[in-house]
């Protein structure tokens, strides 16, 4: 939360040609692949004998984040890890990425350097090659747009689901949107004390907090399947809410799904900070997103034997057939139907 | 110009979801490498055994489009162009491209669907396959972005030229900005009339204003290569002006130029909108970008044997020692030294 404290160089004094320099400058080679990187008319990349992935996304301040409780390294690290999330959705390693960036007058040399600070942690994080992109001038709000490209040798669909599948979870659900409420509530209590020089202080709810702000795509477990020679029939990350990718994973594949409220993984730390902001936690972890963790199918005699070599997933439920529907079993016991 | 001769339906009215499948529905599946397109967390290519040339780029509305002369449909393709324009500048091939838009609330579906429209006649132009992108909500500036992916045998950069090549322009210069100045002009003249329920006309200068508003990436230069068996030492596109881009080339080759003025291909309908505009043609051809022509360097013994296969280029000069920097003799006959 340091934004505040570095210099200020507006960017016209030195230029986006300078500006690029600087920011290429902060980053190493990573990938094997990579023969061209920023610099000429586009990036060039070795041949591939995997099959490619290949994603784009965008971001714009006001509608999918909030400068006042966002550190621009944070947002950084954010938009590649979210890029890099659908990219092992696919069972993908991430190779490359660029990152256009849409600037406003507000942001200056030293704070485009933090956000690219972020994003340098995620390239180090996932052995991922920042190959390009561009600033352009924006109007009133920055806008992020991230192209990620992957390698897979057996890509993973959403579609692949089938009949007794066990459906999987990593980690745990419910933290980032959680984490959201609570930068929202005290973004409002910091702006009704006029805050002006100060940042808004989360240091009780650091964990929901940072699965907001720095939400860690799961590479691990790819890599996981890789080593064990699993594959999952089917897989998608939860970005939308359980609620919603799950749905459609079920409608790609054609067919229903039994789960269960009472084994879908939420922490003590995410139930704590809804009781804090007297929410419903069961919101949460169904329609909440933005947790970039993974929601996939196995065959159910290969769960066990997964779960001996990668720890953080637990089984929700089954795939069923398509007119059975996508139903939860509650905690209360009681069945309901689940529709976007 | 037909924009506004459509119905209006918000985007709220039909939901994302709703948009992207109409979307989607207008393209059929253009590349062979394709496996799964729009519809999953990223697109899946087929192994490549051709380098990839990879590039994204960002346009933001109110800095890089105008929407009162840029019909959608126009917009769609440009940007698409524009992408393709900097894969062909490697040598490259385009095959895959993603969009993501930034939607203000003055954008209709049907407005999205012009845009679309035009995204689809440059895919089919120049076999393009559309794999996907997002629907962000933006404020109050439609932000679009652009990635390409291509593929190339024998990739070329801005660095490779060589003391002797000869430097070679395709297609004509100077016509994207003339027809911007003749847009913007027509626009003020169209505001001061008060104009709300017709929008300006541009018919008098068909040629210039079609080099602005839909350019035309050359492939064409790139096909004629491979079926010619020629390799030009460098390439770059002609985004920035000739200068700039003439210059970028140099240093990255750490080579001098010598170019004439008087070689420099010009057409007679830019010279009358320049002057029509009271404005000077060399300004435009020197310092006007956009043109999406290519400037490349050849080795003087190729030039002959590649003119008789391809019309569409000129020599404009030849590279000298960086030594001698990099100038231009005018066509009256002084030399000017060019610098950024």
């Amino acid at each position: 939360m340091n934004d505040n404290k570095v210099s200020f160089t507006p960017i016209q004094d030195i230029g986006f040609r300078n500006l690029i320099e600087r920011i290429s400058s902060m980053f190493e080679k990573h990938g094997q692949g990579l023969i061209f990187g920023i610099g000429d008319d586009a990036a060039v990349l070795d041949k591939e004998t995997d099959k490619l992935v290949f994603k784009s996304q965008s971001y714009q301040e006001g509608v999918h984040f909030d400068l006042v409780y966002t550190p621009l390294q944070h947002l950084g690290y954010k938009v590649a890890s979210l890029a890099v999330s659908d990219v092992v959705a696919m069972n993908a390693r991430p190779k490359f990425i660029t990152i256009n960036l849409g600037l406003t007058n507000k942001i200056s040399v030293e704070m485009t350097e933090l956000f690219y600070k972020g994003v340098k942690a995620a390239c180090d994080e996932f052995s991922l090659q920042l190959t390009g992109g561009d600033f352009v001038p924006a109007g009133s709000a920055i806008s992020v747009s991230v192209s990620c490209i992957g390698t897979s040798e057996q890509p993973v669909y959403r579609s692949g689901a089938k009949e007794g599948d066990a459906i999987c979870v990593t980690g745990d659900l419910g933290a980032a949107t959680c984490g959201l409420m609570i930068l929202l509530r005290e973004k409002k209590h910091w702006e009704s004390l006029g805050g002006e020089t100060m940042k808004p202080d989360f240091e009780e709810f650091s964990y929901v907090v940072e699965k907001q702000l720095v939400p860690k795509a799961r590479l691990d477990l790819i890599n996981s399947f890789s080593q064990n020679l699993v594959t999952p029939h089917a897989m998608i990350d939860i970005t939308k809410g359980l609620n919603h990718n799950l749905l459609d994973l079920c409608n790609a594949s054609g067919v229903g799904a039994r789960i269960y409220e009472a084994a879908i993984p939420v922490l003590p730390e995410t139930r704590a900070a809804a009781d804090e902001l007297e929410e419903d936690i069961d919101k949460f972890i169904l329609f909440g997103g933005e947790d970039a963790q993974l929601l996939f199918t196995l065959p159910e005699k290969e769960v066990e034997r997964f779960a001996k070599a990668f720890k953080d997933f637990v089984v929700i439920g089954k795939v069923v057939n398509k007119d059975e529907g996508v139903k939860m079993q509650t905690a209360e016991g009681s069945i309901m139907t689940l529709h976007y």
